[in-house]
């Protein structure tokens, strides 16, 4: 319906100050674009899949935030299973396929089917397993999720309390819940969608001397049917469900599942590595493992590589917003007839966004590097050997750790940068906030997995002292080497002296620090043989050091390979990226660096001048690098982050033309116990639901 | 229906561990409930109110999460209403009205109507409106709201673009909106509820010379009908509507409303400070407004008292569950039969809540002081005259920016070390999570007010500097005189030397620290002249670092005070409290103490161990600590949170027998367009709402 709010323009015209920035920056934005997307076609698939599922009615999004929890699996659930309709009826593949996931921007109940489930059935399964459940598989004719932690036990995979115990007359294995904490817990598609899971248990079997003792043999593996095909009730023996409304994730069944005595036949076992031998009823156990790391290191490169796409939106969002937005003139201003400032033009606007910005690049090397470093290695470590892969899949954990959390933490900024409307729906960053917040935790929450890391460190360490001068077989060797040979005449390095900044110099205190970080946890472990428990912060510590110190090192290296090949002035800016991002991290633990004698206090106290200068410098590219990133507006689903600079438009528009609270009339008078005004029975329905 | 998950116990029992945890440590947690939250009957009160409001179905909370966000206002408007029904059903005053809010724990419709609304008719309007409006507000016939802030302008006040123009010959405003910008925007409770508004407008009077040309008199308040009372539609020259879901406050009815020459008579401008004369049509200014400053202060140090609370109630939770919660065995444990830790004992999870705890004794004493000098001059006020509360209030937005955000940021962290079951809707976190984090940026936000802060302290500086022997009048001026007379003989203390901690050198490094940047401020600004906006990070942390030595001193000084008297162990334990507080933000910002001569760089190098030992001894007394808090389970509502210990019961529970979305059965595979199994419509429902 027409009124009179039709007519009305925001005071500044946002499309023009964007264009504005645009040309205020001699960036190449289709270079710099395919410079850093075009690996795999991501560009083009990224295209091709919008123009398709922007035209789905069922995939709007605007409406998402207005549906309650039970709706939003209802519709999570019917987009899975369009998103398979469409990519059959488009001839798309599986590439294609993960595009949409990632375009639709909702986690899906089919996500798990087609990463945990298929990836464990055949990496564990054996010949025969995979030859039956495969095509099922692939073919989606059954849903699998995969079931391992569990209610009392997330991390500690040992201390899983799900048994599976072998009943060797029947030639069975019965699984069984014999606590409520064994209850699985948290499995995505499990609640409601799944039909099949893999069920991770600790196998008993009978001993030979007593057949009504039983051994342990730690965790395996199980594929389970749980629901009937047909009604989709689960079956007797198993009480399965969704675990209810959560922080994100509103689309995904989480779900519950106990076992009564629920017997599965000897095949569920999955049998590639491990199998129970039919007469003698022992584990026989065929290779190892070793194989799967190659491919963990392979996923954690694609999470780091999925985070800064994750960030890069927050900052786009971020980047817009704050060069539309104007509040307060200039307070030093002698003029009333200044134009209030861009709020992106504030430093304290600046200090929370500019630093994520560059971080988006720092994510971006490390996490090629990692694809790069795994692709020239995939022959040999088929055969078991990492090679070159060896040194980053110790690092790797650090580094998912220290990514995922930069990119959590930086969604939060970034909406807390916004003032006021980054409260807002219109923000876009509500959904990918609550969605993304997990990412941290699962997979080995971020504290717990970093102590792998330290553990590798002090191991290294521990080697590099005894034998200080054994010929180095990873970057991580010649840095202990070589810190060791100069602990004892370490000059204290100057990162910025009078406005001169040195790359080399922060490339090497972000090395000095980790080295040295790495060398104080060795004497406190292996030398004082202090408790591990107590050692765990710095042990924390230490890897987010050793992590920080690739992203810095491989950023750095970055400038004498790729991004040299750019035309002017993206080497420029991304070598002020570079700069921003490492002396803001160096500010942030400016007493760890000093602590460690890797960079002197003078130029610590000159951090803060220095991150102005280059944040001054990076302003004008702002929105030119944002653009770069190639985040569509339909994934973006954001009024503030526009690329047209319409922010004020939509805002309204979504609040004036589409809220759909807007259509009731309520009753505000507390003497009636009527809520929607003209019928009386609005709050018995919702009574009701309580 | 009962099954066999009925008799399934978890593998530990929670109830016992808690009551171990309690048996462990000797605090008398009523005494110390009580000295934390006597005054104005605040324990009793809780009880009196929960008795009642839990046994209202109305308010059971339990099923919130799975309503969708329409429905969550229209019960959140019936439990508006309901909560003025039972308040005169029991006789009960406004405090108690205020605590069924407190309980009921989400934004209420009416919340506005009984705060801004009525403070600002109150403070602003003549006698005469006063008489009018006061009968009507008190009784709720009339619910208002407050529409201060615009879609393009929030911070700035004096930028707000709607405006009120004087008509002489009719003595009528015209309220409009020029742009889509002076929209008025997230005014709460102006959605769907109100039916007046308070606005604020630019009020433009016609100029003497020329009545076809306007001058502007900036922004002054009117009260505004915007809805009829019966139909409860907008009135004519209106549009007005809720602007839809955002972050947290999904009970409330955040709203926008423009207005298309709207005319309101004389009347509708609250003329107690100002007035425009009749015959003359100039505007008349009664006396000045400095009197709300000192409700101002008192509101702030609400918003700390109401921090310390929240931050209580995720402590609370943390505490709980991580006493509960176990995982792992001890890395250097020898036997295998060793029970698995409590995570609550890892450093890793120490150091992100202890040093939490630790902070709602700050944050608590530094309110209760903020409340008592409030009330000691409570007299002189009301004649303008602050006496010592004028140091305050000029350093109460800082302080309110600080606790605000430590609350908010510490209930995400609290959330965060809980792991997996931190974020589902067990925790109880989600909810407050989402509504507290707008804390730290409504009115005003925060990066903002702090400015105000380094204002003053930078014109204090100016006059300690000019006059060095001038008698102090307030603390600060003693501070910087001493600071001023030591500055080149400064000895950096030392906090902490071979475990032994300084509680007043610890004093003394946070008040130095202060001053030096207060010094560095006002070199920058008075001396070099530097612009305002180059400095505004360093003003922003200059804010912060003097309202955390506030927050120091204060604790400090409540040793000499009131905690003496409690009982052996608390007064030791609460300066143990005193002194992690410290030390850990002192590790925080080490580098700031070290620049600024404040600290010894020995002692901070020394700070890791020490907050090490500090959270040992803090460990044992922790549930009682939060115990003393005396969150009732009814506002917890969290699982992981329960007094009782049945942290996994009460989980398995929510899921299994009280999530609705179990009650549905699904059609997982892709080639049916049916959602729900046995109903092929359920899709067509949902799309309609796309």
């Amino acid at each position: 319906m027409p009124d009179f709010t039709d007519n009305l323009k925001p005071r500044y015209d946002g499309t023009m100050t964007l264009q504005a920035e645009r040309d205020a920056s001699a960036i190449n934005v289709n270079e710099l674009a395919n410079h850093l997307l075009s690996r795999d076609g991501f560009l083009e698939r990224q295209e091709k899949v919008l123009r398709v599922l922007s035209k789905e009615k069922l995939f709007k999004k605007d409406q998402q935030m207005n549906l309650s929890r039970p709706e939003r699996y209802h519709l999570g659930l019917a987009r899975a299973k369009a998103i398979v309709r469409i990519t059959r009826r488009e001839g798309w593949d599986h590439e294609d396929y993960k595009m949409c996931e990632y375009l639709n921007d909702e986690m899906s109940p089919y996500h798990l089917h087609m990463t945990m489930f298929v990836t464990t059935v055949r990496e564990q399964g054996s010949e025969e397993q995979k030859k039956y459940w495969m095509p099922k598989i692939l073919d989606y004719s059954i849903i699998g999720c995969y079931a391992q932690s569990e209610l009392g036990h997330g991390s500690n995979v040992r201390g899983l309390e799900t048994i599976a115990k072998w009943d060797p007359v029947k030639q069975e294995f019965e699984i069984h819940s014999p606590y409520l904490t064994a209850s699985k817990w948290w499995n995505g598609a499990m609640g409601r969608t799944a039909t099949h899971a893999i069920v991770v248990a600790q196998l008993l079997l009978p001993t030979r001397d007593n057949p009504t003792k039983y051994e342990g043999f730690g965790p395996q593996t199980f594929i389970v049917p749980i629901r009937h095909a047909e009604s989709h009730q689960p079956f007797k023996g198993i009480a399965v469900g969704d675990i209810g409304p959560k922080y994100g994730y509103a689309s995904m069944d989480n779900g519950y599942m106990l076992f009564d005595h629920y017997r599965v036949p000897k095949s569920a076992m999955l049998s590639r590595y491990a199998e129970v031998s039919d007469e003698t009823g022992v584990l026989k156990r065929h290779g190892h493992t070793a194989v799967v790391y190659g491919s963990l290191t392979f996923v954690r490169g694609q999470i780091i590589m999925h985070a800064r796409l994750v960030l890069a939106r927050a900052v786009t969002v971020a980047v817009r917003y704050c060069a539309v937005r104007r509040q307060f003139r200039d307070r030093d201003s002698k003029s009333d007839l200044d134009e209030e400032m861009k709020v992106l033009d504030y430093p304290t606007v600046q200090i929370r966004i500019l630093p994520l910005l560059a971080t988006t690049f720092a994510l971006h090397y490390t996490g090629e590097m990692m694809y790069s470093l795994y692709h020239k290695s995939r022959e040999t470590i088929e055969k078991g050997d990492f090679g070159p892969l060896a040194e980053l899949h110790s690092a790797s954990s650090g580094l998912k750790s220290l990514c995922t959390m930069l990119a959590a933490d930086g969604i939060e900024t970034c909406r807390r940068a916004m003032g006021g409307h980054g409260f807002g729906g219109g923000s876009g960053l509500v959904g990918i906030n609550a969605d993304y917040l997990s990412k941290p935790t699962v997979e080995g929450d971020n504290w717990m997995i970093t102590q792998q890391v330290a553990a590798y460190l002090i191991k290294k360490m521990t080697s590099a002292v005894k034998n200080p001068t054994a010929p180095p077989t990873d970057p991580t060797d010649e840095l202990f080497q070589f810190y060791l040979k100069n602990r004892d005449h370490r000059i204290p390095q100057n990162v910025v002296l009078s406005a001169d900044i040195n790359d080399q110099a922060i490339v090497d205190v972000f090395q000095w620090r980790a080295a040295d970080l790495s060398f104080r946890a060795y004497e406190a472990r292996v030398v004082e043989k202090k408790s591990w428990t107590k050692l765990m912060i710095q042990l924390h510590t230490l890897s987010r050091a050793y992590s920080e110190q690739i992203l810095v090192t491989t950023f750095h290296n970055s400038f004498n390979n790729t991004t040299s090949t750019l035309s002017s002035p993206a080497p420029a800016v991304l070598r002020t990226c570079f700069r921003l991002y490492s002396l803001y991290t160096l500010d942030q633990f400016a007493s760890s660096f000093t602590l460690t004698t890797a960079a002197s206090a003078n130029s610590i106290y000159a951090l803060p001048d220095a991150i102005l200068d280059l944040m001054a410098d990076l302003r004008p590219h702002a929105v030119k690098l944002v653009d770069a990133w190639s985040i569509p507006d339909w994934l973006l689903e954001s009024a503030l982050g526009r690329s047209d600079g319409k922010v004020y438009e939509e805002l309204f528009d979504m609040a004036h033309r589409r809220n759909p609270l807007n259509r009731t009339t309520f009753n505000p008078d507390w003497r009636s116990e009527e809520i929607v005004l003209g019928s009386g029975d609005a709050g018995h329905g919702l009574l009701a639901k309580l």
